[in-house]
């Protein structure tokens, strides 16, 4: 797996029980998934060089995050390493506007989109605005995660103006949306082998905070089961046309007049961590089947309701000593922290709840989040 | 963790999950955790000098198996190492003499016993069976597991007398037991923290077969509910007499009088592989928990039933190609596999199946099992 973070950490669990070691390529030893993988290369995974030496005498090549360049994706296929997903299907996990393109064409639900010309970008803009009313959504076609490389525009101002200049004048690819007004964001997990078998996990409801995923509950309270079938089905389709193999999460609108494709990612996915005690199978031994090719698991739900929260850095560098509370208060909680040094505001773990009653399972493991969090001064800061 | 087995593998794995990082002594880099582990450490657990190095800057130092010498133990201690379980408790696990004085001492219900003396042990054998009857158990003091260093004896014969000779002149300490007709085998396992605090996961029962625990459901059918109560009492009270701290297994004989101590064992143990997806915490989570004197997880099961069956090594050295059938054939069951080298009869891995209905949570459980050691011979074989 390319990639040292939370995603190649917990992959790497999953893969110990299936007895298949996992390779991890890392920039630093000091990585979440380098601290606890016996076989760890350390490399970059922008060096087709140090892609080569990692891949040797790997049977599979997938990855952890999705800034591998394509070009070189593309050579290591060509020496014959199998990239699952391949460089054609992950493309439209790194390109915004190729990914819209693709799914248009086979008629998959997307807001209005376009490329914003370098030449006249802001008239551009503005004809855009005319026929799809502000605001607008405005994207770097690659590089962009967890709210990154995302803006909404208000309106055709100055702020705007200069932000539209100085992007495109480094160099940044832009496409503009229009701005979906939706009821809540759902998203949608599926696993794909390249036998072509599928497999779908309940639709959850994540909820964002300041562009990054917070909160995930499963089942997505009060979802009608046509819609959830519909949202699976659009998952299944897209992994299908796109030739995904491996994981597919899809992130959703839920608006008045039906589900419309927000992001793609090819990868476990922060919207599937619920999964490793809420699903029978959970994402990452999903993943791991998957890309092997091996018969994929059930993905059947462990209790009526799962929520997971992500927990993020606080004040205090040592999360530990709060352990005693959040493990004291609430013994059926998990807890799951990925080893990163902790800083305001950073992901650094999640805890999941699972159980009958929705709100007191949502109740258990915010508390726990805010807890690990900020300790005893969560009721202030949370 | 001291040892490399596929307990400090499978501890590792919930390790990760709770930010702790785990160092592991294996005495070679090919043992079963030490594939898998980012911290591994070569050496002798036997080794004063191995140990120390490996001790140092841990935090807590526990074990993968029993097999440490007490005075290897101690002189850590006596450094300053925290050992958990420390070896006055570890003792009772070493030493099955020991363990049968004390508990007796405190009224846990035993088999009657006695050391053999080195002098006319046959005579003493003799007097021992005019007492309790044939056949007697014979057990080395020291040493054994899995049915190694237990033997039955039947009567006072030319093999029995060859046996008991041979033994004691290679200084093998010995005890004799009374043999228990029991009506079948439970487990009863539970975690202690230094703090005090227990836990005490529901009653298993465990099928041998060949000396070696083979099969485990959970909980124990048709178990009535004073008896479940009464080898939780047990257990928790023999962790507590004993100072165990981290996890403690009770073997226990169910007889038509109550029942009877059989062993002790003080880390993860085979008959609670089933928690890692049968209860809210894992044994391994909670020995991590236990040893690192944080508050412990819930213990409740997470199904009606929950079978573990022990996969054993068949002809063929190579398992992986019967996944594909093994998990074809049934989405939902746990695959855990040790990444050991496939020996006949070796455990080397093992598979958990859960649901409402006992007997066919054990067919599949069954299946995927004797599927993997045997493949499509297993009709023949198993």
């Amino acid at each position: 797996m390319v990639g040292g973070g939370q995603l190649a950490r917990m992959t790497h669990q999953a893969a110990i029980s299936l007895g298949v070691p996992l390779r991890v390529l890392a920039r630093d030893p000091g990585e979440s998934a380098a601290q606890v993988c016996a076989d760890v290369r350390i490399g970059d995974e922008r060096s087709l060089d140090d892609l080569r030496a990692f891949a040797k005498d790997c049977d599979v090549v997938t990855w952890d995050h999705e800034h591998v360049p394509q070009e070189l994706i593309k050579a290591l296929e060509e020496a014959g390493t199998a990239c699952r997903p391949g460089s054609d299907a992950l493309l439209h996990a790194q390109d915004k506007l190729v990914m819209r393109e693709r799914l248009s064409s086979f008629g998959a639900p997307c807001p209005a989109f376009s490329h914003v010309p370098s030449r006249a970008p802001l008239a551009f803009l503005e004809a855009f605005a005319r026929e799809h009313g502000w605001p607008l959504v405005l994207k770097a076609t690659r590089g962009g995660y967890d709210g990154k490389g995302v803006w909404v525009l208000d309106a055709l101002d100055r702020d705007t103006a200069e932000l539209v200049n100085r992007l495109l004048d480094e160099g940044v690819d832009l496409l503009v949306e229009e701005h979906v007004a939706f009821r809540r964001e759902l998203a949608a997990l599926v696993a794909r082998s390249p036998y072509g078998q599928g497999a779908a996990y309940p639709i959850v409801e994540t909820v964002q905070r300041d562009g990054i995923c917070h909160e995930v509950i499963s089942p997505a309270p009060g979802l009608d089961e046509d819609t959830a079938a519909e949202a699976q089905r659009l998952a299944l389709d897209i992994a299908e046309h796109l030739g995904v193999t491996g994981l597919l999460a899809v992130e959703l609108f839920q608006t008045d007049s039906g589900l419309v494709v927000n992001e793609l990612a090819m990868r476990p996915h922060n919207s599937g961590h619920w999964t490793i005690e809420g699903a029978r199978t959970s994402q990452f031994e999903q993943h791991v089947r998957a890309v092997l090719d091996l018969p994929l698991g059930s993905t059947e739900a462990t209790a009526p309701y799962v929520v997971m929260v992500n927990v993020l850095g606080g004040d205090d560098p040592d999360v530990y000593p709060r352990y005693v509370h959040v493990m004291a208060h609430d013994p059926g909680v998990r807890v799951h922290m990925y080893g990163k040094q902790v800083r305001p505001g950073r992901k650094i773990g999640h805890v999941t709840a699972l159980g009958d009653d929705l709100d007191e399972v949502r109740e258990r493991a915010r508390h726990a989040a805010d807890y690990l969090r900020w300790g005893p001064a969560m009721k202030e800061r949370g």
